[in-house]
């Protein structure tokens, strides 16, 4: 709707008020940030009201908000399409100690290429990745880069249904969490691969939520706690 | 309160409902993470409610959140005490291509050292930190350090009040910034300092709120926009 139809979202707006709604902060996205240009260009006044977003309510994981890298996100693969920009960032992140948060594809309203290809308006049930998937792909893409971004045994943190009633925490290594989707539960996932630059409060917080607190100690302690 | 008297926080906890209220995300301050931690300890189960914090708002200011590496703190300095840990975190952030957040100092109910000594219950008057004075300290060190993470030509962006009705945003170097405080207005303020990976549409967005319309776009050009 948004990037499609702006104009009609814009039409009215110079006569009467316009409230459009979103999931999350507004300027979590650049789709919302063109509209407020569409509307600056018509000279349509603009308010924007700041909400909570998954970029500031991973905290609840007990990671420091101020040793967070940059976000990154991470689409389903198919045979043909594997795109791996993800893996500098998080090196980059990671070279510096810091965490990252990894958000996860959402397809909804998507067409079959058949479907596209004879026109036919027929949609495919909602997708939404899993904590699991991201892990795998991340292994997967790590192995054919080899540069040791991070690996099976690095410290992660998936997230279910964050800010919910029914939000969920499971911390393992990413070994761990490929399978880890049946602990978490349903849609919606995030993923936070750990820096090693962490804290001591950060290791009590963030074991209550391990698949396996021993694997978890060992690893931390053997890894992780870099200050710098 | 929550640092001092957490035990009277969380004294009847075990047996009444006890909210407590934060400004801002609970998580965005570890004093929070360590309340959620004694309740724990006590066996008392607690739940969180994200909320929108200026780690995410930061995003009206038409940058994008994507882009955003490790956020950092800067405190008033003294005659005697000017804590520069910021630097190198600006700098690794500014290596990598990324904008950095900076929050600002808020002096409330602070003693003077006299009356602190005296053991005399008088504070002085809150103080708040503006984005002039930050851009005033953030020269002075990369003055004292001299390894060029940013320069008076580096462009940032101040943020007053934001999400606020009177929100305001001015853009330009920080040099430029420095006398910019009666444009921003009243606290609170915040800065961000850019980083060189943007996009065309941050510029388009940003260079609204510049206070020399020219001479953003000439430093943009000049050293701004590479894609990595």
């Amino acid at each position: 709707m948004v990037e499609s139809n702006s104009d009609e979202i814009l039409r009215d707006a110079a006569n009467v008020d316009v409230a459009f709604l979103v999931v999350g902060d507004p300027f979590g996205a650049t789709t919302h940030t063109d509209l407020v240009l569409r509307a600056r260009e018509l000279g349509i006044p603009v308010r924007t009201v700041p909400n909570a977003s998954i970029m500031s309510a991973i905290g609840a994981t007990g990671l420091q908000l101020y040793n967070f890298g940059q976000t990154v996100s991470m689409v389903f693969f198919t045979d043909t399409w594997r795109p791996a920009s993800f893996y500098d960032r998080i090196k980059e992140n990671r070279d510096a100690g810091l965490h990252t948060l990894v958000l996860l594809d959402i397809k909804v309203k998507e067409q079959s290429l058949e479907n596209l290809a004879r026109g036919r308006k027929i949609f495919e049930p909602p997708r939404y990745m899993s904590a699991g998937t991201c892990a795998r792909q991340m292994l997967e893409i790590e192995e054919e880069k080899g540069q040791g971004a991070y690996g099976p045994d690095s410290l992660a943190i998936g997230a279910a249904r964050v800010g919910g009633k029914t939000e969920k925490f499971v911390a393992g290594t990413l070994r761990e969490l490929c399978d880890a989707d049946d602990a978490l539960g349903p849609p919606l996932h995030s993923l936070v691969l750990l820096g090693r630059r962490t804290h001591e409060l950060e290791l009590e917080f963030t074991r209550e939520f391990a698949i396996n607190k021993e694997n978890w100690d060992r690893v931390w302690k053997a890894d992780y706690g870099r200050q710098q």
